[in-house]
């Protein structure tokens, strides 16, 4: 057993069988290992939960768990990683379907790899979370944080929003579009990678802008220093909304001024020994691996 | 004068001041021609009329009219083309501010270059229209025209929907993405070229479908012969809705079969003599036009 | 046996131990259908051959036979289509790999489809073919065809190219890039695809130009009419090649005027019966085929 | 007169007329202010030179050069900082047509501006550099520097080329394309954008790789920390070059191995007080700048 970890909490995929079974051989698994088992609350609700795992809220994990196991998919390690952004409680994502970009760890295998993880037997990895804030006639109105991205779109209308750039307190461009994206390293594998942004290494610290739709043919995506501070400005009497991981959703209106900015805070992930971001990629995007040279 | 054109309607860009200025100096043009003028009547609601015009609703226009002269921007056309489409009337787009890719009269010209038409100076130019029907439960929910595009896409939510294509009542492959535009020749230098659509010239017989931001890296856009039957038949819960032209709105929910073919309809144009589809383009698109070799 | 097809030319890719063998048997199997089969003079020469089969060049075969068959891949077929233009000789591609986008009976299959295909049941498909020719202070310096596509690209020295494009004799406009790809529909699958370019569907009566790295942002792919002519004038000094299919190479010098149109000809394509132009594209682009409603 | 500056040299784009009389004027001003001035011994041979100027070479101004002035464009400026790669001489870039990203002192201003620089009013700016080497057989082949990218790609053949990537010693993949760009953020806006390329900011500490036409569609533009060890196997026998800023090549072969690292070196910039990188780019991409909010 590991010193480093005591206490480990759950959170699982909601409403999903396939996840309630894993989630019980994970904490038995966890429970024969010694460890004290907590299962997130809303995780809790939509599975059931019996045996010796005690049921416990996002605040209560972050504040007392040395070590959180995500079932599910990208979107539940993303929901995670944001409920618990406060806290520096490393992660291990479990994918219960087809490997994900955040949970690297296969269900197959989940117990060996968690088994060896516990044994220390792991890289850690810090990923970089963005804040986001609206401000309208100078009072903060939303806040909100992303390990993705943080978007700004057009509503269901259909037209064409139109914003301003600023980046550090400089005026960049006004832009007629769908919206825009800006995204971390994490994110540029994720919704920017649709709307034809480049794939920015974890290492890397930037922050990527990545237009959606432009008018103009000009418009490229823009990566920046992560000290960088976005703002959009929005114009014009059209609905826009602004998304923070495709999760959170709030209506702004013209004048709003949409400000995002590195977090303080990150995300540390844990990977099995021999994790290879660009293996991840190569599988998930089919990219060719050839018999290679000597 | 010309034989050809004796009742010429005009139509304007609503709640615009420099468009009623435009419309007034036009009806006397064209009364000092010894035409008569019609007047569209929410054009007239909006800007005012007076003189010698008649009011006459879109549904007059099309019975009665010989030419109809548009006075706005791309959007004023759009409109025009769609409420008159069943009828087989020609239109001359008179630009207010930048050229448009429709209207291409300017408006310090507009006098001298209707002139020119009057006298039967012109380029005919047929444009095809497509027919948009969304099929519910076997019944048809709702049927409408585009010039430019019919697009079904994502509502505000933010979350991908999901769609199957099927072309001539073959299936094409299932989509998760921000939604499809299905685009004429026209539409394809309007959204779709935003979304990074081919441009389509407009003697090219033919339909192209751009996809917004699809979630894998292999959808590209697709350029279908004019007679085919494109079918977008919407997956899962998520809330989508069906444009035509940016205009109209229809919500479509899971099972819902979007349908789309090429109108037996179309919309006519008139060009001053010395228009350039080309020209338009180099210039709306900063092409270069270098000095060239003799 | 089928009273259409008397003479069968075969066609195997070059130095392929793999198409020797397989050559073989399609021979002996045409040859047990009463079948006289003809052997490509180059294929003969590079795979050996034996047997009741007879040798002869892409002229004879041209002239007298009835259908060709060819083994190998998309790059064998492009050969021997050009090298068959001038005839009206059906073609049936067979794979020895992976799928082809012109190969598209398997290896596997192949004498059950070729069979079928000889008892009458088949798909003909007329594709178009693209005539390039060369212009040099006023002679025809060159002159070739492409079932895919004309390229005129840089050379090696690594800068861009400066050129003139020109439609039906209109001035369209100047580019600096690596170049242009000038292809038909089928070849909009090959190259033009990793340029970024459209896929035109094979009954789509069109040509698409795709150019390759612009130096300006807003040059974008343009399918035009497949009655159009296209030109492009060669600037400046720098060094500049014509490909016709990525098999045939010209260089080019400042003046030299490319000139391409659809040709008269066209290459008749059988598949078997079943065939799906939008699978073989499922297929090789990895486009989702979820399973779909009712 | 600045301490800072007490000798200055000119550089100057080769056979311009046009910079031969400004190199006279801005020779004359300087020497006005007390400067000693030098003129790069190449640009002497190519526009002559009179006066009080003494001609250097490229690797005595890199001696014993305080600021180097470079009039011409940004093809002008990339010699230039190559050429002193190994000194830590600024540069000024003096545009004597359009503002280049890299000559931001128009040449109607250039006196004015060089004079406030001269007093000590400017910015100044640190810009990465690449090195390559080409390893063949365990031995070092080629090496150069480059400002913008490193660039391995097809010659004129016009086949694709087949490599490896690997990045940090791992393997990444395999691809089939017209090569790869390897660009600072500096050269992010040459011919990688060109090539679809997003952004870099000069200030974002990364490397971008940015593939010419891949032959599959989910290889897309990767940007990597500066401190990565980028390597380019080149498989197959096809003929495969590598520039560095357009400028050098080299011809590689099947085994050879491409290494691109960031230099310690860098280049330095002066640009006027006001300068603003954005700004630039606005003027040269043509993004909009519509009146905007107060």
């Amino acid at each position: 057993m590991s010193e480093e970890f005591r206490i480990v909490a759950l959170v699982g995929k909601y409403q999903s069988a396939d996840v309630a079974e894993a989630l019980s051989r994970m904490a038995a698994f966890l429970h024969g290992r010694g460890l004290e088992v907590w299962l997130e609350a809303k995780t809790a609700e939509s599975v059931g939960h019996a045996g010796p795992v005690r049921v416990r809220c996002f605040d209560e994990i972050g504040e007392g768990a040395d070590l959180v196991i995500v079932m599910g998919g990208d979107g539940t390690m993303l929901t995670t990683a944001r409920a618990l952004a406060g806290h520096n409680l490393p992660l291990i994502g479990v994918n219960q379907g087809r490997l994900g970009f955040l949970t690297d760890v296969s269900h197959d295998e989940m117990l060996v790899r968690v088994g060896e993880i516990l044994d220390g037997q792991y890289l850690r990895e810090r990923r970089a979370l963005l804040e986001a804030e609206v401000w309208r006639d100078g009072a903060l109105v939303f806040s909100n944080m992303a390990l993705n991205d943080i978007v700004l779109s057009r509503g269901e209308i259909g037209r064409m929003i139109e914003f301003e750039l600023h980046v550090d307190g400089e005026y960049i461009y006004s832009q007629r579009s769908d919206g825009m994206i800006v995204a971390t390293p994490t994110g540029s594998t994720a919704y920017a990678l649709s709307a034809n942004g480049p794939i920015l290494h974890p290492r890397l610290a930037g922050i990527v802008l990545v237009p959606l739709c432009p008018h103009a043919l000009t418009y490229r995506p823009l990566a920046l220093a992560q000290e960088s501070t976005v703002e959009l400005v929005v114009l014009g009497e059209r609905d826009a909304v602004v998304h923070c991981d495709g999760q959170t959703l709030f209506e702004v209106r013209a004048g709003d001024r949409l400000r995002v900015v590195r977090s303080q805070q990150g995300v540390t992930l844990l990977h099995p020994e021999g994790y290879s971001y660009f293996a991840v990629l190569r599988e998930k995007l089919h990219w060719s691996a050839l018999p290679h040279m000597a």
